[in-house]
């Protein structure tokens, strides 16, 4: 991956310096993680101290990258490089005559508390930089280039998430305003501590002409890449999500006194819940489908008697909104057969259901092709299994990711790792992403 | 079961007046009931004031029975009744020429933290009445007749349990007198604030010839005799038990981003086992065989994240020692499939192994053939897969036990409950039993 030469303009031939891409992005990498709530480990939540503190460095680096910086109402940091060459041509030529699109690159910089330093940050460093080595290199862009850094996709501090995003994007909800944190404090009133203005949250609305794609490298926080031995992957769609209850109610009795065949084992029979979980998300592997019971509450919990009721999640992906719907109409299915072999009643309530955000065609060929280039592979299409900012920038606009490998796809822990050598392709391909967006009419 | 006459004296021909016997029976448990160390719940632990409250109104109970009454020092309260009539004959008359032997009669006076009424107290009560009809009807004996009331059988207050019948089989360990409770009080100074003597517990043993054997009527705290119809069953066994904890280490993940076939998801392993656990003693009804998984604790336990580990219990009861050991034997075979088929490690521990004890064939044939007579049905046998003092007992002398059936099969709760009229006949029946023993060389 490691070159010593790069071509002066233009998209460079193979080759290329991306090792030296790739420690800039670890240097900044580890500026960022050096700021945190918490001495001795990284914890970066929404609106706070730290987050401004991050939000002032990240506008320091867009503005030596030749970007006008702004912090919006929302507490994003807007990073807004101008192109100068135009090379537009055909409709895109005439839309740049009245107002240049602009191709925006982001991700966010808060962070779950003791966190990774990679997660969301190494897609808002790689913006940066990118748009450094596109002046650098002398790409030239029929649209502008705006790096977008959002606060809030972790959704740690408030009840809710993607408030950063969907107040570009225009999807935030006025009732997003009086969510409350530990403390009782709104996320009204911390904007206004931190130098934002919930009342203009609205305006910062994006309109969809002016805006011509959006693009985020993210870490995988998945094993998929590393198990395959590829560095990127480009993401084929942000998964569809179902989150529901499960609540099994049999009867609690004495563990020694009650023959097996007069039992009401709330246990036993969610333990046939948590296989048929299992076996049924094992079978839609084609539609990335995944599903998990994480939660997993028996009552009353002691060894000598016989479980009386099972409180358990359940949390299904899948790559379409179908395939998730099918998986969740046969897992029902096989919980009435539970239910009515064994005699006692199992509830299952849906308390969240996220629609796919599906990425543009357009943007996942760029990608793919700017992959392939740096990587000399195939590349891999993949889900993303997590939610993103992505998710509210699809009501704005077509959306578009390249994943990175991580080490043993651990995240959201210290232990989470990107190598130097695998920040400089993915940057390396941002980059030839945008040049090759740049070279079409998207 | 309820008649308007009885035989002036030995064995009275049915009808009886079973059902005064249950109303006189279920007085006393109501008066032992209001003595609580809560107002509105009942709760009495070992060697509480309440507890000694208690063993007042048991010893004045006693000696209005005709019985000659002391606490030991172990805080049981014994009332010896010494039968008038030698009726011996044979081998056992020779022995009552020295000494006559002692039939005991006994089960417990504390209770568990809001309880049933009937749970221990019965037995009790249901021996005191006995010694009263014995008297009433004249029955000759060629044995004494000792009431016990143990303090120890549920092992709420101390982590070990069955301090009184063992001080009296001769099986306390001299290490449990320094056992503490929750406030790290000790047994032995507990003991000596009751008015008991620690220091003289060892000598409270009783010697195996001068013992007839022991008897205990207990609830039967299951649903076996209700499912049947029945108010009575003869215990065949007090269940061999094994307590074993069992440990699951998988891999945490992310809910959304590890793929089915890349998982180790220890719920996912746990859950097989739990099912195992039951088809396995499903198929030992013959030997009474149960296994259940009560304790079962999930890490992390997050809806979004596969869980990494899960420790449960296994408690497996049975009739007999070896269908429990083969039942635990093909579990760890099960347990060992698992975790080979998911290449990850499952431990399983054995904590406790109490070994079967089986109650002797001529008391449970006396049992039998009494119950029969007052109920005039073929009487069943059951094992109890809850544990008693006779498993302390039983290494002092040939125990034997009534079980009388409770709704629901309920116990440790307030709504325990027995009907006078299987106080009654539980009450007759186990003077029957006695009476049946004296005309036999026990």
């Amino acid at each position: 991956m490691t070159a010593s030469t790069s071509a002066p303009s233009g998209m460079p031939s193979l080759p290329i310096e991306t090792r030296s891409l790739g420690e800039r992005s670890e240097a900044m990498i580890g500026a960022l993680a050096s700021i945190s709530a918490e001495p001795d480990r990284l914890t970066r939540l929404y609106l706070t101290p730290e987050h401004k503190r991050a939000a002032h460095l990240v506008g320091d680096w867009m503005r030596r990258a030749g970007m006008a910086v702004r912090m919006d109402a929302a507490g994003t940091m807007h990073g807004l490089f101008v192109a100068d060459a135009d090379g537009g041509s055909g409709a895109l030529g005439v839309r740049a005559a009245r107002r240049r699109r602009r191709l925006l690159i982001g991700s966010h910089i808060d962070t779950v508390i003791d966190a990774g330093r990679y997660d969301g940050n190494l897609g808002v460093v790689a913006g940066i930089i990118a748009v450094e080595e596109v002046q650098k290199r002398g790409i030239p862009l029929p649209f502008d280039l705006e790096v977008l850094a959002f606060g809030d996709e972790e959704g740690v501090r408030f009840p809710r998430t993607l408030f950063g995003s969907s107040t570009i994007a225009g999807v935030l909800e006025p009732a997003m305003l009086d969510l409350v944190d530990a403390d009782s404090v709104k996320i009204g009133d911390a904007l206004l501590a931190f130098g934002g203005d919930p009342k203009a949250a609205p305006h910062e609305r994006y309109r969809r002409a002016d805006v011509a794609g959006y693009l985020e490298v993210h870490i995988e926080q998945g094993p998929v890449l590393e198990a395959a031995g590829e560095p990127l992957g480009v993401v084929s769609a942000i998964a569809s999500q179902g989150r529901y209850r499960i609540r099994v109610s049999g009867q609690a009795g004495h563990a020694g006194t009650v023959p097996m065949a007069l039992r009401k084992d709330a246990l036993a029979a969610a333990a046939e819940i948590v296989s048929l979980v299992e076996a049924i998300a094992r079978k839609g592997a084609a539609d990335s489908l995944v599903g998990t019971v994480g939660e997993f509450r028996v009552s009353p919990g002691a060894s000598n008697v016989i479980p009386g009721s099972v409180a358990l999640s359940l949390d299904l992906r899948a790559a379409s909104d179908a395939a998730r719907a099918a998986a969740a109409a046969e897992i029902k299915r096989g919980i009435g057969d539970v239910a009515a072999g064994r005699g006692l009643p199992i509830s299952l309530d849906a308390v969240l259901e996220k629609p796919v955000a599906i990425c543009a065609p357009q943007l996942r060929q760029a990608i793919g092709q700017a992959i392939s280039e740096v990587t000399g592979g195939t590349p891999r299409e993949l889900m993303s299994g997590a939610g993103h900012d992505g998710h509210a920038m699809i009501h704005l606009t077509d959306i578009g990711m390249i994943f990175v490998r991580c080490r043993g796809g651990v995240s959201h822990n210290p232990a989470e790792f990107v190598s130097v050598e695998d920040q400089g392709v993915a940057i390396e391909a941002l980059v030839r992403t945008i040049a090759l967006l740049g070279g079409r009419q998207i």
